[in-house]
């Protein structure tokens, strides 16, 4: 846990640092510019960048600038998807993380500009990088896949169809999956594509992702029901009550913990810094 | 010219064809599926494809289903960017080619997803295909570069901004050069990559690409004044006049002759295939 904060103290700046000097160096005009750099730039937890280079790490990789430009693709792709869907189309909201929305700032024509930016851009940072070409190839595939129409944009689509519908939990996992999970199973696998794991490790490093991005849905779930009264349909919550969404949390991060365990009898690993991510599920069930 | 023609007619029923089963092979949520095919299959000259076909061909390629999926990566790209182009906060269009736009038909969250979910497929379709590792990577840095904030996006961008400025001569031709020139340059090199020209090769693509981009947007600017009484600023009629637009546009053309003419001198090229996309010009020019 102490190893984790310590690593997570010490990398998000260098995170933060790294994106906001590639965008800096981009011969963009400066309003594109600016209107990308201040959503890069309006905080968040990192965790995904933080997740591919805690793996890479925890499989002995060495960290250095080109392996945390490449980990910041993922960030990139999440910072638009946040853009698109703060949209007065989509959720319509005037702000985030306690700031303007991008739109509330520049203008929708250049929201929806600078989301497609950024989209874009973070394939340049993978495929400009300096890792060899199999595993650029591998994160590029997977990057496109897990982003794409059967990825996070396919999930966005259900999820706003699921306004008119009543999702079973089946439905309901499947949705999560592609919305949240499909994004953070890449920076999962992502670390272990840069450290060059086997395939059974990299099958391992996706579930991990995927049932640490359902852990997410349902914590997220759980705390807007603490917050307020209303129990908003297709959430854990409404679909198995308060005491049962909080016992299907319990039940997913003890998969993501069996995960880990897997991989720690596969190949030396670093178990506690990677397990260290579970913290923030922990503190806020505390 | 009627190699060309031949040519044409024979690929872009493929092409068209190429694209809509592999939409449909995708696993993604039926309306997004739908918002997506419904602009892809409406139409167009498929100019893009086709010339990354006709330089890969010219060059001795063996054009076979592969290929053709890659060559329609740039297509999906350009498809995107119509539909962005045409939301309310943008050009605010209720039509295209005679049909309702997708926001109009799907409405602008769905429309705004099928962009993203198209910009995010051209990177799969490359990544995905069965070239060899180095041409990919050449493909995808080179699409990313393009199309994103120092490609065409920035040239959208330097374009609406354009609606508050007066641009000069050079201006005028940097923006298009990212809006219309980054894409088209970069399907003309992709014919290149795919080939296995050399660098040299690949410079004179680009510079072909580009300028041919450029002869588009001029012939689009003459064309929409002979249509209209009025001459819009930062089109090329309105700086030059309309003499000096059509000198313009024919000396543009000229080099993207010599462009062609360049590279038949540097290795084996079927200069005459190639030389028939520049019949677009001379049939409206008639």
């Amino acid at each position: 846990m102490q190893k984790y904060q310590n690593f997570y103290e010490e990398y998000v700046p260098k995170i933060e640092y790294t994106m906001d000097q590639a965008l800096l160096k981009l011969a963009a005009p400066t309003c594109l510019l600016e209107a990308m750099r201040y959503s890069v730039n309006a905080g968040g937890k990192r965790l995904r960048p933080i997740m591919t280079l805690a793996i890479y790490q925890a499989f002995g990789g060495e960290i250095n600038e080109d392996i945390i430009q490449i980990a910041c693709a993922v960030e990139l792709i999440h910072t638009y998807s946040l853009i698109h869907d703060d949209l007065p189309a989509m959720d319509n909201d005037d702000f985030r993380r306690g700031k303007l929305t991008n739109h509330k700032k520049f203008g929708e024509a250049q929201a929806i500009l600078a989301g497609d930016g950024l989209l874009t851009l973070a394939f340049s940072w993978i495929a400009e990088s300096k890792i060899d070409d199999t595993s650029k190839i591998k994160l590029m595939t997977s990057l496109a896949h897990n982003a794409g129409p059967i990825g996070m944009v396919g999930g966005q689509v259900s999820d706003m169809l699921g306004n008119e519908l009543n999702y079973s939990h089946e439905q309901l996992v499947a949705v999560h999956n592609l919305k949240t999970g499909a994004l953070i199973s890449y920076a999962a696998l992502a670390g272990g594509i840069l450290a060059q794991v086997s395939e059974d490790i990299e099958q391992e490093l996706k579930m991990f992702g995927l049932n640490y991005g359902l852990a997410f849905q349902i914590e997220d779930d759980i705390l807007d029901v603490n917050d307020s009264v209303d129990v908003e349909k297709n959430t854990y919550p409404h679909l198995l009550g308060m005491v049962g969404a909080q016992k299907e949390l319990a039940t997913i991060i003890n998969q993501t913990q069996q995960s880990l365990t897997t991989i720690a009898s596969m190949q030396s690993f670093d178990y506690e810094l990677v397990a260290g991510l579970l913290s923030y599920f922990e503190r806020k069930n505390d």
